[in-house]
């Protein structure tokens, strides 16, 4: 089998030919001047693609690492924590809360809904005792995201920290930790970004290194620890392992692009290929996975599968017939995904993948009108272009 | 500042020109078959440069990650564990076995020395209540190694299971994990294979298996879980976590340059790069950090540095005034080293090395004639050829 | 402005990352073996894709050069020539030969029409006289193709050499020069190769170098010498100037991808690609520019723009709005080109050039349904693959 | 056989990294306006490089394209034409000159020396009837240079037009087209740019272009035209031909590099690498091919090859036994040379070449003590680096 055309999932996604030259570009020691200095400033360059004033931690690892990290520094054992499960990443993170030694609360919902900020700040008045709140912000596997503009005020008013998973968000998605009053924000750079998939991006709060540093159990010494890198990097200009000169110049380039961009532009351009694809689906009578738009993700859109069909044949055709790549939903429901991060947000990649989706289901014995699908996305490409 | 003409230091080495194109082709979704097939092609190469029939795991971060994870993994709370402490690298293991809950042994000796395999027979016959011996091969801080070959078998024989870093050795020297009978060895792609530094290349035998499953303490559902590996993607076909694409797609060009080559001129060629360096070294009045010629490493060649100057000065001025980046002692003691270690194990490039340092130290009024050490290092590799 | 999403124009064509790969290698020495090898294999590898037993020049400069240089080299001051101008391409080759001093005969027809073999025959018979034909495959600019298939016997038979413009066709469409006794064949690798645009790729039969040899008004000791070419490199193993390593380089790594793919599959898939493209252009109530389906080439469709519309603006909106790049007709005629060439010419592409076209129309005022058109191309397309 | 470790030989020189990447990034249509503005902002690079106010044309072939180009847009039939012959390219001309059709005067000197410009000077004032003098610059087969400063103002003062090549000395030795009065001045990016082979940088003077409009045997509608590149591109915004993408971006990046570095900082850092590169042969007893170091090339050190011994079996021997690739003089001696272009100009490349090639006459009997050459030649680097 060849490689697909068009990967159209919801990450890794395909990188630009600027962030593929940045990876490929020539290895040099990292404890040179050169690379040091290219360290300090991607830092500085994510940061910025946050929009934060926050330390920022760059580990080396896919953002689970990150995430794994953060919560392990952050959960004392016997912590009372509310986790946020309205989809299959937070949920995931309930586990891990438990397993770190957290007094698990939790706030759940079908992979169709977000949670209610209202029940937060009523959970939270409920329960005083509870020290932290860890939330995703978008739910990639079920398309959806939570209102953390909301959920992080409401935490903060009330003395609890949070945690933020942002991997999908990050760029394409209006975020703002510091507005928001978000403690620890982790990110991967190889969704909205376009970068490689092999750093953890960590925001961490003035707080929330207050609690870290207090916290026993945070590791230390460790591939997983935050306190690491904040002391021997930030403190003694000392790498804790060789970090992956490949992967840092790949985010730095990823960041660029991204800054160069407007953070603002890059979301607004996600945006519009979410409504695009939005329309397409309603105009080919599929509907979305999420029960309404408002809670529709700006970088993923996830479709629920016509009764009858698996995902999975639909996915295996639209690969081996069209060569267009799309993703499951990890558990979530019977749904394919179309992403639209980075570079596949932008103009006509939408309408590929309705296309892809569209012929799809008409092969396999749905009477879909993948014209008017994609008729009904130029409109609204064309509408947006206007303005 | 720029980037130097020519980094010799001891990894990450500068990878080949294929090898970065291979760092920077298109990122595709990790859920795709198409890597899926590469992926597994990886893990076949790695075990074919590994030249094992163990088990090999792909974990993504540094080598680092794959030392942590492995005594993770191993250590059980109170076992007791024999540690080989020759180098920086060697007593740093000893402090995370501890950590990590084990009853500590150790063998130590200054860091310009090996461990003495009789030695190890001889503690492991008078402390049969040890389940687990911890090694490092090469230790590259200070330019030496230990006989594993030897150690190996002496541990096997008494039922002792076998830790092993090799990963400044992989490639490079010779190494047998088979016939060596080691039990879990972990390298990493950065050195001697001059591949990108983000991935820990670890190979595990069944008995390794056997403890680490009966381990209650052995990490699961982490990023630093070999078990995840196995279970989920071994047994399940899944990924526990996204891999880093551009990583694996590095690592795989690596063996395929490595393999192409064959392992064993591959480690001849560090050989040969290695004597020259020494040659060099002598002939310019200097001495090598080792105690002798036997214990030296074919990867990296450790430098005394003259007394009354430091490492430090001596390196930024080969940086600054040449060029090249040399690397320092790690902690080991008051030297520069020589990388030969992947493309920089071929040809003149160990005369590039000892040029830097000789001319460096000329300039910071050292009496050092830098011509009569290119003279014999050239004279080493002009014999080399003629074989 | 930035670069397009998608460049579905006439070519240059966007190669692959394995292409761009090969493009970006390290530049060594042309006189080095190791160039000097894949020079050789580069040229096999043209004669493979070209189908040809006949002697491959690959002269450094866009195809153009090459066609001048045949040119040049075949007709000797007064020779009677007959060109076949059905096209933009086809008229210019005209003026060339009356300029390098040939007796200039002429069948000439509508730019979307092509030349009836019968013609050239009568023709031939009437004027004995004639001893080279100069044709061209594909007409690029107007989307049709000359049936050199029947041609090239006509000429033969008769005696007359044939100049092959096979720049737009060779890897796209059936083209056959030994069966087809066609003596000088030119193509460039920037269309349905896809590599990149610096090199002429020429085929040239026993007949056609002896009547080379034997005109004192071939090029000689100049960048346009297919001669020198000959004699310096083929015969004495010299260069006669400095290729370039890249485009080499670039010329065999898109050689490679098409011979993995098998040239007969290539030319299927260009063949559907059109076929859907066509079909998606009748189904929006367009109409291709070529007089035929029959005479329309594999590689390209040409679009005749509606009454009242200039293609500029077509094309300008299709590429500010949608990011999408297409060709004009090169002087051909009021018309928009959407080329499938090489990775363009696989999958979904087709449709996005539909897409862009058709939405394009719409905003301009033309009632178009786009959606139309492109279920139309998807059928073509589920239809294809089935097979 | 295996590529080069080093490429040290007279050019094309090894590509940065940067250079690399700039000529594999994507290639997109040259219709484009993104690469139209590029193209352009490459013109004016050039210029910029050349250190010239006149026009920039690019033309797509390596350098001797457009040396033919501009000899033929030049050279009116009968026109009297002072050919300076010091080498092999200057030769060379003068053949041209003649099969151009002018009446051709000759300086001829041996390849080892340079011309005297006060017998230009006299030449010119015996034969008022000359109007064109022909001048290379560096002429890098025998590594000398000619003294155009002293030239151009000898030539203009007596309405002489000036043909001057600067293939090898562009970017690496000082040239001032415009202070020297240099009409026609053709470079090659692939020699100190250390870009790729396959384009001419042509800088052509406004009494340049009066002369070759008024010359009926200038070419036009051809590959050989710079006509064709005035008018259509500069006049009407139309290319004459398609230019490769991947070269003008390999162009421009080399550009960027170079001017980022400083035009005469480049200059000093090869001519600190050029006489580091003969002290070496001095201090090895070898001699330097050109008869003084005053006229001896910054960008390329020729040495002759000890009686005896054949310069081929020389170079043979580095490349096979220490694998760097020297240069021959291309029918100018017996001589082997090392290129000191672009990057191979920096740090401590030269002493590389001097390693091989001393190390290489000892394995062949020749006795040669390449320790003294490379601490000669450090003391040269050592010395320039403290100024």
């Amino acid at each position: 089998m060849r490689e697909p055309d068009f990967t159209l999932s919801a990450g890794p996604s395909p990188a630009s030919a600027r962030t593929l030259a940045a990876l490929g570009s020539p290895i040099i020691d990292d404890h040179d001047p050169v690379f040091r200095d290219a360290f300090r400033r991607t830092e500085a360059k994510v940061g910025q693609v946050f929009g934060t004033e926050n330390e920022i931690i760059l580990m080396q690892g896919e953002a689970i690492l990150g995430l794994e990290a953060a919560a392990r520094a952050l959960v004392r054992p016997g912590m009372h924590v509310l986790n946020l499960a309205s989809g299959v990443f937070g949920k995931g993170m309930g586990y891990w809360l438990k397993a770190f030694g957290a007094q698990l609360h939790e706030i759940e919902t079908s992979y169709a809904e977000a949670i209610d900020p209202a029940a937060v700040a009523a959970y939270l008045d409920e329960h005083p005792e509870i020290e932290l709140l860890s939330v995703v912000h978008c739910e990639t596997p079920s398309g959806t995201f939570n209102d953390c503009a909301a959920i992080g005020p409401i935490a903060r008013s009330r003395g609890v920290l949070t945690l933020v998973d942002c991997v999908a968000s990050l760029g394409g998605m209006a975020l703002d930790p510091d507005a928001w009053q978000l403690d620890v924000c982790v990110a991967g750079p190889q969704k909205c970004l376009a970068g490689p998939s092999g750093m953890s991006l960590v925001a961490v709060s003035a707080p929330a290194w207050a609690a870290i540093e207090g916290n026993p159990a945070a590791p230390r010494a460790s591939f997983l620890s935050l306190l690491d890198w904040r002391e021997q990097w930030h403190g003694r200009g000392q790498f804790p392992y060789t970090p992956s000169v490949s992967e840092v110049y790949g985010v730095a380039a990823a960041c660029d692009q991204l800054l160069a961009e407007g953070v603002r532009a890059s979301i607004a351009r996600h945006e519009t290929a979410a409504r695009a694809c939005r329309a397409g689906v309603a105009a080919m009578g599929l509907q979305i996975w999420p029960a309404s738009e408002a809670i529709a993700a700006a970088s993923v859109t996830a479709i629920a599968v016509p009764d009858g069909l698996d995902h999975q044949a639909v996915r295996d055709h639209a690969r081996a017939r069209y060569g267009v790549m799309l993703a499951d939903g990890q558990g979530a429901g019977n749904l394919v995904r179309i992403g639209h991060m980075g570079p596949t947000a932008s103009g006509l990649n939408p309408a590929i993948g309705l296309m892809a989706i569209g012929r799809s289901l008409a092969d396999l014995g749905v009477p879909v009108r993948t014209g008017d699908g994609v008729e009904a996305a130029l409109a609204v490409l064309a509408a947006a272009a206007r303005d």
